[in-house]
């Protein structure tokens, strides 16, 4: 480019927003089986975009899922692509998704989901900030130089927000082909914590579960058969009861044993931490945390278990009245995984808790409870190069130095690359602290996006000079 | 008709049939308000149907229904019609719905449900049994008399299956008017207890309740904030566990004891009622129900309060997977009322004990419990000459003595007949006691709807001859 990296980026400012417009437009809801298409579609648009660009790209066929009902479907292709191969060159592989949870405009949007808006500088869309941006921003970044310092990969999914089916089994399958020459895995799929920077080292893991109660073989009146039948809401709501306390406590027998205790060290860093609990409070509109101290808040966002309930599948979940005893009702709920715990281990620990508290109610309905998602946390060490470059062009960027923070949410892959690769891992964020991710009015703002594109130029530049691994 | 009654009714069946499909098409659902549209269209649809045949018909405006945002949205007019005023001969009046329960594909129909679709002589569709099917069989008795034996008045109302919002008012307000000459009502919006026809002489009330528990101002990553936040649906979850024992006990205080004693004459009209506990299990697909007696499960079935949890609105409740902590849920449940229970009374036992429960927890989320239905239940005596007149009119047609039932479900209605024009009511069910009231593929069969037809017919020509009341 003739002119300088900063400059380019500010005069394609309109063209990069109407990309992820584009991009946000397609309704990649992996969770969603009647999507797949748009999913499918988002893969061949983002295999296309980097072929256009030079890329050495491939969609790789990581097979099929299996859905309850034992039929298959197949996954989205992974894809992937190299720009360059200089052996004299570092390599760097970043990793993103291109699909996202679902959204609805009457779950409390403002907005289409899937039109991207822009209001005084929020870009507003499901997918927006998790993780089409960033996604967009790091393909920005390989566009802009003519030289790369470094040569880059990408590893770009479409299943991270159902827990990356598939794609543990591709990245075993080439170890040592794709990432032989890997030296350092990126990731951009988190958030600031505040107004300031930051690099993310490390991350919850997350088990997902169904806990299904089926009774009468299709839904009854209320008034009809109520008092008649043993009724499987009723079952359910009595289980889910028994999962955690008013406290936050977790009452599933062996989860709070196996955490890590918090270290003096720890404990120093999370009270460096600028963070204000207030501000928090007020983003999220609660008059009242579960912790009102900053280190305990920030410890049981990032290194201690928690279960969250998000709903039943099955009851009535309309607006008005009905009256209606629904046959079959699934729970869904998670259990965010911190060090040391162990998804197969929790698996076991809370399929045997519930099955043994139904027990005691002697219902004759059918409890059926499954782990549809078990995703292990991840911990960097904060000391190494990798982090001490992203230190570097965040300074030069944004002239600060940056947070030193964890992430709540679950980055499913990255404890697979670094157990399957031996690579180091860094996590480089661009999101807004108040991006809404998951929720409704998802955004990615302009200052972010543009800033962003800016940081990862800055950070090729920086990796270039590292030793290699 | 210079046919007999009968052989006219047989041979209009496909007529019947067709009207009925018509009717069924129509989404009247009382309890969306975006199908409101369907609804007014439904009401009109019927007073056309009772002008054409020379009716005195009309659209009664019954206000405006508050929603629980303060909005404000036009309640379905209700419609009667008076066929004869010979002072000479019996007044009834008919009273029946048209609106119906919520009803989609996905939630496991076979057929479309707003499709009638005839699978072996059964008429699948969504308001078939309830309540659509019956009130064409009472207008097809009025087309079928050339000279009717008595007075018929209709009232068909539009929003029965949502507590029958301003139709009590209406009643009150049109006492020494339109129901000035009515000596009798009669209402079939119920079904038989098996294959054998019934008369109905009680039905259960309903208490229908929204929970709602507010937290964080929009919905939230659970994997950003699980751990920092209070979570709505573990507080309500929480509040709910308490409403109902495993066994089917109603834990809150002074609901069990005001429900009127079982008496020895009750227990023995119950022992004597025909009913196969077996077959009913097998019909509802269970293994074992709340109670192993015929006594105790038809008492708990019609004469004992139950609650029943629907579901949960702002919660995910989609199929697949969503982290999402939701912001704010509204469970949906109700206890359905028996003589000696007071609605007004279970509004504050209810609230009262949910508040003290929710205290307990020291949440800091918002609770708000609404009574949103409140309706009486309704006892009939068996020993009054309408009833006789029933007795023969079946005897007439199916050649049995019918069963004398209790209702589980809700006739809101039948109380405020009775409270305020004081006229004798009775029920006269024509469905089927599988018709599937209010669940998935809810179906009238032809059997039921033209002998149900002959049978009004029949029951016309018996009160004629009832000395005035």
């Amino acid at each position: 480019v003739s002119q300088l990296p900063d400059q380019y980026v500010d005069s394609h400012q309109e063209e990069y927003v109407q990309t992820l417009r584009d991009w946000v437009a397609v309704e990649s809801d992996s969770s969603d089986v009647l999507r797949r298409p748009d999913c499918h579609r988002m893969m061949d648009m983002t295999a296309e975009k980097l072929q256009a660009m030079g890329g050495k790209v491939e969609l790789v066929d990581i097979g099929v899922q299996e859905l309850p009902d034992g039929k298959t479907v197949a996954l989205p292709k992974v894809v992937t692509a190299q720009f360059g191969s200089d052996p004299n060159k570092q390599t760097v592989c970043v990793y993103g998704h291109v699909d996202v949870q679902p959204a609805k405009l009457e779950d409390g949007w403002a907005t289409e989901p899937y039109n991207l808006t822009d209001i005084n500088g929020n870009l507003y869309g499901r997918g927006a900030s998790d993780n089409k941006a960033p996604v967009l921003a790091w393909i920005h970044t390989v566009e802009v130089y003519q030289d790369l310092p470094v040569n880059v990969k990408f590893i770009i999914e479409g299943m991270e927000e159902t827990g990356s089916n598939g794609l543990d089994a591709m990245i075993v399958a080439q170890r040592d082909t794709f990432f032989s020459d890997v030296d350092y895995i990126i990731i951009s799929d988190c958030g600031w914590l505040s107004q300031r920077p930051a690099l993310t080292y490390g991350t919850r893991g997350n088990c997902y579960f169904f806990a299904e109660v089926e009774g009468p073989k299709q839904d009854l009146h209320s008034g009809v058969y109520g008092g008649t039948v043993i009724e499987p809401m009723t079952d359910l709501i009595g289980i889910l009861d028994t999962l955690i306390s008013p406290s936050g406590k977790i009452l599933i027998p062996g989860i709070r044993e196996a955490v890590a205790p918090l270290s003096d060290e720890e404990w120093k860093m999370y009270q460096d931490i600028e963070f204000d609990i207030e501000s928090f409070k007020s983003k999220i509109g609660v008059s009242q945390l579960m912790y009102s101290n900053k280190v305990d808040l920030l410890a049981h966002r990032w290194r201690y278990p928690t279960v969250t309930i998000h709903g039943i599948e099955g009851a009535f979940s309309g607006p008005g009245t009905k009256t209606v005893i629904p046959a079959k009702v699934i729970a869904k709920f998670s259990i965010r995984q911190v060090p040391n715990m162990d998804p197969a281990v929790v698996k076991k620990q809370v399929t045997d808790y519930l099955y043994s508290v139904f027990a005691k109610r002697k219902s004759p309905n059918k409890l059926k409870v499954t782990m549809i998602i078990g995703a292990k946390p991840w911990l960097a060490d904060t000391k190494h190069p990798l982090y001490e470059a992203g230190k570097a062009a965040m300074k030069r960027v944004f002239n600060v130095e940056p947070d030193m923070i964890r992430e709540g949410g679950t980055i499913p892959i990255a404890k697979t690359f670094e157990d399957v690769t031996g690579k180091s891992i860094i996590m480089m964020p661009i999101g807004g602290f108040d991006d809404g991710l998951h929720s409704q009015n998802e955004k990615m703002s302009r200052y972010n996006y543009i800033e962003g594109t800016k940081l990862f130029i800055a950070y090729l530049h920086e990796v270039a000079h590292l030793k290699k691994d």
